[in-house]
């Protein structure tokens, strides 16, 4: 069973956490066939924490976790904070393989998508 | 002359704002014909500020100015954070309209582009 989780910032405004959990649920709702559950986790201001969807995967009897960290840039958060929760966490060993993928800021993708954000301006 | 702010976080790691240049510089080079200009603005850590930028658009003789929140949720720096900014620097009637542009984070490609930065594990 491979987990994939979706690390957001996390905010101290309800709306902006029900956000990312929509993402999340959107990206389920497109079926990629390599993972059998996506799931948010929060580095702060939101819950489940790293950690703690980390042991969520365990508890779901996942065998490989893909970590997702959804900034922008490579900041302290992805470059410092996120290793170091992932790195705590493991060490109950728990029994699977965890990936960590790229920052979605590294896309290519991006600059042309936001000319588009910029030219749609109602 | 329209010019495109494009408006970051910015962070402690200089390398994390250098990425945004490049970015800004990234998107010149696609050469969207409504901008004649895009330049980087950060909320934090980094300079130019959200004001510094508005004040050198007017230098340069902008006409209109579009700034495009590169955040990745509404959380308080895109509902509170960057509008205060915009008034303050406004305040001064520089003589040019300011457009905001939706934030990045509420574009519809982001869902598929994450599963492709999921599965590009190297």
């Amino acid at each position: 069973m491979h987990i994939l989780l979706l690390v957001a910032h996390g905010s101290r405004r309800k709306e902006s956490n029900l956000e990312i959990e929509a993402l999340s649920k959107k990206i389920s709702k497109l079926k990629p066939r390599e993972f059998d559950k996506i799931m948010p986790a929060f580095l702060e201001f939101a819950s489940p924490s790293i950690p703690e969807s980390i042991q969520m995967c365990s508890e779901l009897g996942a065998t490989q976790v893909t970590i997702l960290p959804y900034f922008l840039s490579s900041g302290m958060h992805v470059t410092r904070d996120i290793p170091d929760e992932i790195s705590a966490a493991m060490e109950g060993k728990l029994g699977f393989e965890i990936k960590v993928a790229d920052y979605f800021g590294s896309r290519n993708e991006i600059a042309e998508i936001l000319i588009k954000t910029a030219l749609d301006i109602k």
